[in-house]
């Protein structure tokens, strides 16, 4: 059975997943990359980026990494929103952005990169980002042909998550708080009283200051 | 040297302190008890509520109880605002409504109820409530000056709260973060970007699910 899984997603304590102003420069906007500090000491972060230390097995293995490492586990396709891809908005002027991540981006599966702009599907490396302007219920539909009998996952941003909380479509929901105020940007939580009633949730606070949420959907 | 002290404000996970729709059937408005079910088993509620048990030790005595506890340690004075006395707005139409708690409310110190709208000293049990219409700097002062060389607790509610951090006049906040979503009602963090780094934080996720974040004023 394929599951809708979410890894990561870092808000800050007043509820903001990524700050106001994304631009080229600053994909998470005023947060930069505070959001994500917990991340990079971990050792999944430092193999995934491919520095020369990763050989000699460097990088933290605490609950940080212990819970960086399950991102990619078991997973055949990615959903992300078109804000996580680029920080365009409307019809695209041109189509030589290939996202954030250079020339190997760390998928290494297809990602559906929700839009209302479609364009041509694009393979960077071993990632194929496919552009579809489909509802929730239909990206998932469209992504579990893809999966190949393995998960999925909702790699954000912020608002394409809450769009599938609020279909009901997210069996796995980890959400790292960390402890700054950022005052502004875009939220998580909007508009979902009552999520707790549809999930188990576990609470782990870490030494570095972070606290890592688990929303397990109760069995329907 | 007195020190302005919050304990044991609770927020749901997405940052109401209280709901909406408070009355006098409903202090917390539509959240009603659901933001202090963690502080209701503590060995500290249950001896401050008076049960008949309370001889008998009864009680939890784990980090949630250790937090409760501390609220009471060394303080000799309160500053609350208008709305945690009660739900009244503008001018008091009568002067009968005497506070949430009774014949002996739980201060057993004076409390001072910030206000726009004066009313007489009110001596209920132990407590006395003094109604003042001051600034938040002007409150602190008045309250040193009847604290005896104790500490000052700021009692809430939110808005409250969020006036004494905005003028950066508080040392100690204990935050509990409640894992529920509220969806609606009076926001703790709003308009505070950036108080991380006038504190330092320290996090703890108790078994009963809640987290205690205690912010602690940096030496200045």
């Amino acid at each position: 059975m394929t599951k809708l899984r979410v890894h990561n997603l870092a808000v800050s304590l007043d509820g903001f997943a990524t700050g106001e102003g994304q631009s080229f420069e600053t994909p998470f906007g005023h947060a930069q990359h505070r959001l994500m500090q917990w991340f990079f000491p971990t050792r999944t972060f430092v193999s995934m980026s491919g520095h020369e230390d990763e050989a000699v097995g460097a990088g933290t293995r605490g609950v940080d990494d212990a819970f960086a490492a399950a991102t990619g586990d078991r997973i055949g396709v990615e959903i992300m929103g078109r804000r996580k891809f680029g920080p365009q908005l409307g019809p695209w002027e041109d189509e030589s952005w290939r996202g954030w991540w250079g020339e190997e981006p760390p998928f290494h599966t297809p990602v559906v990169v929700l839009t209302h702009h479609e364009r041509p599907d694009l393979v960077v490396g071993e990632t194929t980002f496919l552009f579809r302007d489909l509802s929730a219920v239909d990206a998932l539909s469209f992504a579990t042909s893809l999966a190949d009998g393995l998960d999925i996952r909702l790699g954000g941003g912020p608002t394409t998550v809450r769009q599938f909380l609020e279909a009901d479509l997210v069996d796995h929901l980890h959400v790292v708080v960390v402890p700054i105020l950022l005052g502004r940007g875009v939220r998580l939580w909007d508009g979902l009283e009552g999520l707790e009633e549809r999930f188990t949730v576990e609470v782990t606070a870490s030494p570095s200051g972070v606290v890592h949420y688990v929303f397990a959907r109760k069995p329907q």
